[in-house]
């Protein structure tokens, strides 16, 4: 009896190799799977299932992990305010892991002997589903066809032609991966450390022309709703913000950073909503948390987002660093007022009955009045005493 | 004989309060001082020289602080890309410490038995004067008109009226404070935690309509040539690029923050050639350090700027991370290309010899090909291993 | 009516003296409180309230906070494995805290106006009493008679003899601070920077001579059972752990650190218990936990002793550290194996079933086999991979 | 010609067995070297020689590294007061990195084609000589016989004394390895989580039974004399105070902790003068440096320890921690006292003219008696002034 393989499935071409490797020349029992973390329609859905059933699997499944994705992760990096480098959303990373986790977890539900991911030899990915794959399931074997066999591109086609397959194989100007929390766009400017990508190349074109106001409300840290109008899963309201913003071209840019392998990797992206949600977020935390809430929550956001990013999503620190994340959530409350423009957004203000800055309460005004000048002529003395004596001290020996 | 007392002095109604109440209630020698961060012309320090002479101070000193500021602080800023709560370059809270010391050094050369400044009791700068005051010149007195009388500004006025002072009574409707590192903007809509400053509210208003590209070249992390055009001192070209970027309104926010004494507080701010600068700094950064030195600079930059919010220029620990910081600078050279808008700006790519996405050497051609899937195999299951580990006895213990 | 005051009362000189200032002098009706955080047996706590009633307070009110001390504070220095500079487990800082928030609590349910503290103006207490009180209560007056006043001991122990007060009016040798977490020593040795203090001077004397082990058993982090001996909550492990290992004098040492108003202070302490538990845990943790966890761990509790030494225990970031810290602890259950001996103690080994070291389970041991030497090869190449380029690339500029 | 081979080698079975594998089955021209970090007798690098020279090496180098060592590494982590864990001075790590170094810098002189070392695929070391071997020179090819054919050491022995070798073939109870900076002993206890290494484990034997004390005098940071003997180079110091120490049996213990390649180890160690000198450090710094500089030192150099545990000493990120480490060692002069007995030490106190805790200046009184009960009044009062508000807003909500 042929030995089950689970293979993660695009329906591009080097996923297509595979099944058609791995079922024809290996003898395995393919059985293919679509983790939808936000980027395909129903449509292409039905299309992949059709394409990858044409291709010869024996079962085709197809997850809809929108909100899962948001709960495992994007929750964190909202709460977090995770910015890779202090510029990328991290849009891919975080959906490579929770797709591994589900095709993991296909593995162990149909009990497969291998399961196969179409990543090459150069980049991030190939080490997210590996050590997924290793931590979650180690018995089980690891295939990847494209990163072994080091095929170009030409050899593929000409493999797949040879066994009959009807794709497009045209290849894109440039690799699009797109997802509830970004769309990333490589190539041809993005492979070399200086140059932007042009108008055409971003998928979602600049249509709003009319400057705008948009609310976006928070409870507890999550988008809870946009405008007033409230949805039932935060995922649904990034969505729906995405459709607003996505149309004024803000959140675009270009990052380069560090691949886990070592080198550093360029790559262009959009990612209206998730900018704008973070930069919400970010302004009304600093109205409700206070100074050390702040400065740790940036710190263990900063290694969260970087451990994340290697593919580290399951060391149990993650949990713990989740565990405080969630915890300074508990004021994040209120509504965040957000201008938008073409190409360009700005925070307007916040209101939350939180709010640090707010005089509204009888009592904090009154507070304010309990100190004085004086008391403040006392804190500078004793806040700058110990630098006074090293002064003091360091002076006297270099006499 | 009567005591000598260094007086900060802006020529505004606080300080001119200051040296009518000082040199005739309370009998001192005043010796006003103004310190030059980069925010008077020739024209403006002269009418304040004369008008500190009308007031009757026995003499009055102008210190031209631009060079010694960018020296001594903000280089330290660049080399962080420090920006705090990732939004405000701290023009105000830089400057202040600057002036401090400066009038500091003017009171032990003048051995003076006081000093004074026109700080509130509500704000940060008093912290910041008194700070530097006790730890530089610990002996001497620190005297506080504005904040000891609580003096409103109409019996500030009335007093001055009394003395036949004639001046400039009138109230700006918005407050500004502009230096070389920027320029803030307080009043009315940044009283709130909602709204956003008019148009006409900003001092540089937005006059470019052409988009365009600027070059940035750093040496060893400091700017020192903008678009092939070389400066003796990189505050010169930031003076320049501000003249260029200024006019394109970029760089303009609100920051919500904490002050030192505990409240929340908001400031709009204008800082198109610091916010420019930190940007590209950062770019080349990401292109030519490595992942933990980019990790480690952020921790401390952070711990960094909010410690110099926070008066503390003087702990040693300061000058520790200076040492830190220059040292990763060493090869920050290169060339960063912006490019310029309206209301925004993009980054658009960098050129380097120390570029590590470069492929242009072949030794490091070679070097990549060195590394094979193979390797990366081997690597991403070692890399997993812990974790690997850790869920196989976690899971054992669940049964 | 006279006005109601709530008094920290420890029976000794200062707080005697404010029951008479406050009561006869000022006009209060003095409620006087203890709250006993484990340094008091019953029958001092009976001679103390004696006393008070005979000093004349209104009402005098006994805490028994040695479990809630515990649950509130102490839980979480085991878990942090907290060693103010790596050295001092924060005995009195913490206990200060715990007596502050009793205190106040106690202002709240008989609606005082005011609150008094005995602590003078030159040390860290002053500053923990106030903070607690001006959050918690901020309305009611605090009032420190022997800050303000600047007695003399000789002048308090005139004013109580004419006040007719009979109590032991000598000064100990060495001021004695004692609690669950330990007793602080401080006089003579410890007022100058060099000198050990007198084995004369050491509340508990050496009593054991035989060397023994002992097996400290922890579950989710906290200590559970000693020898065997399980214990219905943690604090009496604690007090059952001290009485074997108090006799052997391990965990005695002289800190100096920096105390909240910038100078620094020198202690003697003997924690026999607390140190023996806290390197019994961190062993246990260090064969639980992954690397990150250990790292993170570090980090966040160094931060948490120094921001509760500093008084800031109110701060909601510290809640945040309780959750990354509680969540930590999951699988931190096992024994500890501790060998005592006169003046010193060993950490002998652990046995946990979440040890990542333990080779007992199938599945641990197949992963083991997992991995090969070809393994390593490849992650030394990608682990060193960025540093390589890095070194070709300064390298090649060098020349 | 044949091809050159540098071979890292150590006189012992597996590295004798390399000489044999790659001189006579493979061909090269083997060029054998010894890096002395301290650990070998002059007697002893003669035999290890003339037993190079025997198994048939083309040249033997002996490299005296005990300085170097220093200069490039131990420095630093007596700087850091840097311990693993909190537990252990990183004795063998660091030793490796330098032996890779030199065996690298010995590779590039003798242009050699390829370099070898004995390491087996189980532990750390291999990572450490891969790593600086592709880092230094990553055109060299890099040979592991042992690794590689996963030899048992029976097998080792038959090849060897079929190629008429002579050698002490006895395996050792306790895998030893000694160096400037700490002795490690692994074997048999080590290899479980539980357990105590035997007295007579240990290579260094208590004779000293007289307690006394040891004064430890500190230039910058550096240990520059012991008991008034001053000494060339602080290595000399070390090794002076090592055999004064080491007799008394202290910095003996165990470590368990994170390997580079995820599993957990344990090992015993004796390290006398290091531990000794550690905490003589730390004390020192107690008292000279500000709060934020132990502080940072502290964070910083945990990293510091950790990467360098792991192999990746060439990161520049490495050098910039130690131009930190370094600036804060400016004022880290004085004497420490610390008393000696069998099994413990305890530092009795410091002597410093750049003590903070001083009070021999008479300005740094005069400032003492410069800050009032009243100004800590004011500084409680501000310090506790945004945890007040927040506390004061969240209750408010609560109802």
């Amino acid at each position: 009896m042929a030995k089950k393989i689970v293979l993660g499935f695009s329906g591009g071409l080097d996923t297509s190799y595979c099944v058609k490797y791995l079922g024809e020349d290996k003898g395995y029992e393919v059985h293919s799977i679509i983790v939808n973390t936000g980027g395909f329609s129903e449509e292409e859905l039905k299309q992949i299932e059709a394409h990858a059933y044409k291709l010869g699997v024996k079962t085709h499944t197809t997850v809809d992990a929108v909100k899962s994705y948001y709960d495992r992760i994007i929750r964190y990096l909202v709460y977090g305010n995770v910015l890779k480098n202090n510029t990328y959303p991290l849009s891919v990373s975080a959906e490579r892991l929770v797709q591994a986790v589900h095709i993991a977890e296909h593995v162990q539900k149909l009990g497969a002997e291998a399961v196969a991911h179409g990543s090459t030899g150069a980049g991030n990915d190939q080490v997210r589903f590996d050590m997924i794959f290793h931590i979650m399931i180690p018995n089980v074997e690891i295939i990847t066809p494209i990163r072994d066999l080091k095929l170009s591109r030409e050899a593929e086609i000409e493999y797949l032609k040879g066994k009959g397959v009807d794709m497009n194989f045209n290849k894109a100007m440039y690799s699009i991966n797109k997802g509830l929390w970004g769309t990333s766009v490589g190539g041809k400017e993005t492979l070399n450390s200086k140059g932007m990508l042009p108008e055409e190349a971003w998928p979602t074109q600049v249509t709003a022309k009319d400057e705008r106001e948009v609310k976006l409300s928070f409870e507890k840290g999550e988008l809870k709703a946009v405008d007033g109008k409230a949805f039932a899963h935060p995922a649904e309201a990034i969505q729906y913000l995405q459709s607003i913003a996505g149309a004024y071209g803000v959140g675009r840019d270009i990052h380069v950073g560090d691949t886990i392998i070592g080198i550093k990797g360029r790559v262009g992206f959009e990612a209206a909503a998730p900018m704008v949600i973070l930069k919400a977020h970010h302004a009304l935390e600093k109205h409700v948390l206070t100074k050390w809430q702040l400065n740790w929550k940036d710190q263990l956001a900063q290694f969260y987002g970087n451990w994340l990013h290697e593919g580290q999503i399951l060391d149990p620190v993650m949990r713990d660093i989740e565990a405080f994340l969630e915890n300074a959530q508990q004021n994040v409350t209120g509504d965040v007022y957000v201008h938008l423009a073409p190409y360009r957004f700005q925070i307007i203000g916040i209101e939350s009955k939180f709010d640090l800055m707010s005089s509204k309460f009888g009592k904090y005004g009154e507070m304010n009045n309990g100190w004085s000048g004086e008391d403040v002529r006392g804190f500078s003395k004793i806040f700058g005493n110990q630098t006074a004596i090293w002064n003091a001290v360091t002076e006297e020996n270099k006499q």
